[in-house]
């Protein structure tokens, strides 16, 4: 990248035979390195095994397995470790972080593998979808009986539902409701009606007319690309007979999930801003770095990691499916009106930047700063974590 | 949360008697992984007291500190043990990245100590701003002579100036033309004049006018809380006599820097987009999350990772300095204009909202999709890679 690199510009180099020294030593010490670096994974592997003697004997006593307090308690006792010896506490936190998490993941994986109620039986509507191949593993390697109602087996829809326990729908929005009321009628009474629509309001709505057992509106916050449950949030809107629907929710906790309660209103209330004003005003973003034809590669290399998160964030929107952001995005008037609201707001700055009134934009900064309040220190905190991760990975 | 929460919904619970011999194991069993732990750490510390050798015998015969490849041996190493022993080598993989980039942070600090230079004298102008501030740490670790400029001592600025090997200008934008102005009657002719500045168009002109002997511009894209220079970009603008200036650059590569080349108009013009097109946009957002009343932390309740990601972006630039972004925003009519058009683009979508037209929607994303390229796949997964993170640490 420079005309005129200068080697070593500041030291005269040592001559041959205390460069065969040094290289001796260096080696010598690397060694070392590399024995301790041993010993280390050697330990990491005996770890292991303890924690896999725990997770049996947790399983066998059906005892939970997620121990917060106990993680919490572990790295403290490493952290207090590390300062008497020397270390960085933060540094071993970060280390202990990795081994607490892949010892969690090991242990919910096993966890996956238990049923709230071992061989229920599962109707996915829509399982041919990718969330609906998402559940059937789920519910698969659970021990529940899934059969799978299609496009292509409709006819088989009266067989598909004798007996079973859950119907869950998981079909395009725009298809929601009409589904729910063709599922409605074969249904048995006892079995529970849910769907994992991503608006909540209308298809709970239909579920209740089309079904007279339990309904559950669901919503799972993740896509079919997770690895696990572990910590998603799932979106629960009752809807009739909470009690003979509890063993869902308690299936999903059980997974590693996180039940949040709501009612339909306010789900799509949410939503509007969490999905639809979020997904639009990136494709806006989006749309306009096309328009101007700006060159990725060159402002790339001009990025600091923030900025480089920043672009990703508009990046990965493009790199998924038109179709479910325009289901988000067109998903009702109502949150088309939030949109034109955003718009209407974002055109309310044109005449500051035609004045070039820094003033007026520093007050305005600052009131909105007031809002956030200490969501920002948090919001900040947390975002230089994370480009410390960018840093050190790329 | 849970109006009915079942405890443990299909088993029978253990009688006392063999809850309390489950005790005991599973607190035996911790015992044995807080003793493997504790052994963990200590070797941790023997291992940073070799690198700390390391160090020492390198700087002492002024070899370089990073070794990539030494690096990846020591990573591939301890993934084919981690095979061997029934270990995941991506969780080992992950692990000792944290401590190699530790073990590297470890001598980049040694390093910073290095000079290109020693004993050189650096001016720095507006000294007392964040920015001079970390300049001055920096060149002061690295044995420079660091005299500071600013508004309390003018008066002495013939003094300040004799026998200076660099004269920088770190001063707000709005100032920077006037600044350089002053100071360049005073400067010596073999003195390089720079200035960081995150505009360069205007400042340059200026320094090339104010000052006959060699100017090059500086836009360091980082701020002043940044811990090291490491793997952080400096963008250099040539200005006159490059030669003379190189060893400003070789320093800041000493430093973990990485120097990326450009002209001021390139520089400016990218910088339109990658710090004012990005800001207005993320000040718009809060600004009508704010005019429509959201709630941040019922909102955060109903976020995936990514949500939460995303808004700690909007809230991250509310946690700063107002006037730091009025001055990037309104820095020039062009980049005013540059927002103007930006504004016009997001208001194109208002019939494609009213309407309602998801066909329409879904062609422009395709576009801008095709336009993105095989970026969106890499954007997808660094993206990913930081949500995992988030998840593991929050």
């Amino acid at each position: 990248m420079f005309e005129n690199k200068t080697e070593k510009p500041d030291s005269a180099k040592p001559d041959d035979s205390s460069r065969v020294d040094v290289d001796g030593a260096l080696l010598g010490m690397r060694q070392d390195i590399d024995a301790i670096d041993a010993k280390i994974v050697s330990l990491l592997a005996e770890r292991q095994r303890v924690v896999h003697q725990v997770v049996a004997l947790k399983k066998t006593h059906n005892l939970e397995i997620y121990h917060p307090a106990r993680e919490a308690d572990l790295i403290s006792k490493r952290r207090n470790q590390a300062s008497q010896i020397g270390l960085d506490p933060d540094f071993i936190e970060e280390i202990y972080r990795s081994v607490v998490r892949r010892s969690r993941v090991t242990q919910s994986r096993t966890m996956a593998l238990k049923s709230v109620r071992p061989g229920g039986i599962v109707l996915l509507v829509g399982g041919k979808g990718e969330m609906g191949r998402f559940f059937k593993a789920c519910f698969h390697r659970a021990d529940y009986q899934v059969r799978i109602l299609d496009r292509d087996n409709w006819l088989d829809v009266q067989s598909l539902c004798q007996g079973i326990d859950l119907a869950m729908v998981g079909v395009p929005i725009d298809v929601s409701c009409q589904v729910i009321q063709k599922i409605g009628p074969s249904l048995p009474l006892e079995a529970v009606l849910c769907d994992i629509t991503s608006v909540k309001e209308n298809p709970l709505k239909e579920m209740l007319k089309a079904h007279a057992g339990p309904v559950i509106g669901l919503h799972p916050l993740f896509g079919p690309s997770t690895s696990s449950l572990d910590k998603q949030i799932i979106v629960a809107t009752p809807g009739r007979d909470n009690h003979a629907c509890q063993w869902i929710l308690d299936q999903f906790t059980m997974w590693g999930g996180v039940v949040v309660r709501s009612d339909a209103r306010e789900h799509d209330d949410i939503m509007g801003i969490v999905q639809a004003l979020r997904h639009f005003a990136t494709f806006a973003f989006g749309q306009f770095l096309k328009r101007r034809g700006v060159s990725l590669s060159r402002t790339l290399e001009f990025s600091s990691p923030i900025y480089r998160l920043e672009l990703g964030m508009v990046g990965r929107l493009f790199a998924q499916d038109a179709s479910l952001y325009s289901e988000i995005i067109f998903a009702s008037r109502h949150r088309r009106d939030l949109l034109k609201d955003y718009i209407a707001s974002v055109n309310e700055n044109l005449d500051m930047l035609e004045a070039g009134d820094k003033g007026l934009f520093q007050r305005e900064f600052q009131k909105i700063a007031e809002w956030f309040g200490p969501f920002s220190e948090q919001a900040m905190r947390e975002s230089t974590f994370l480009i410390d991760k960018l840093i050190e990975r790329f």
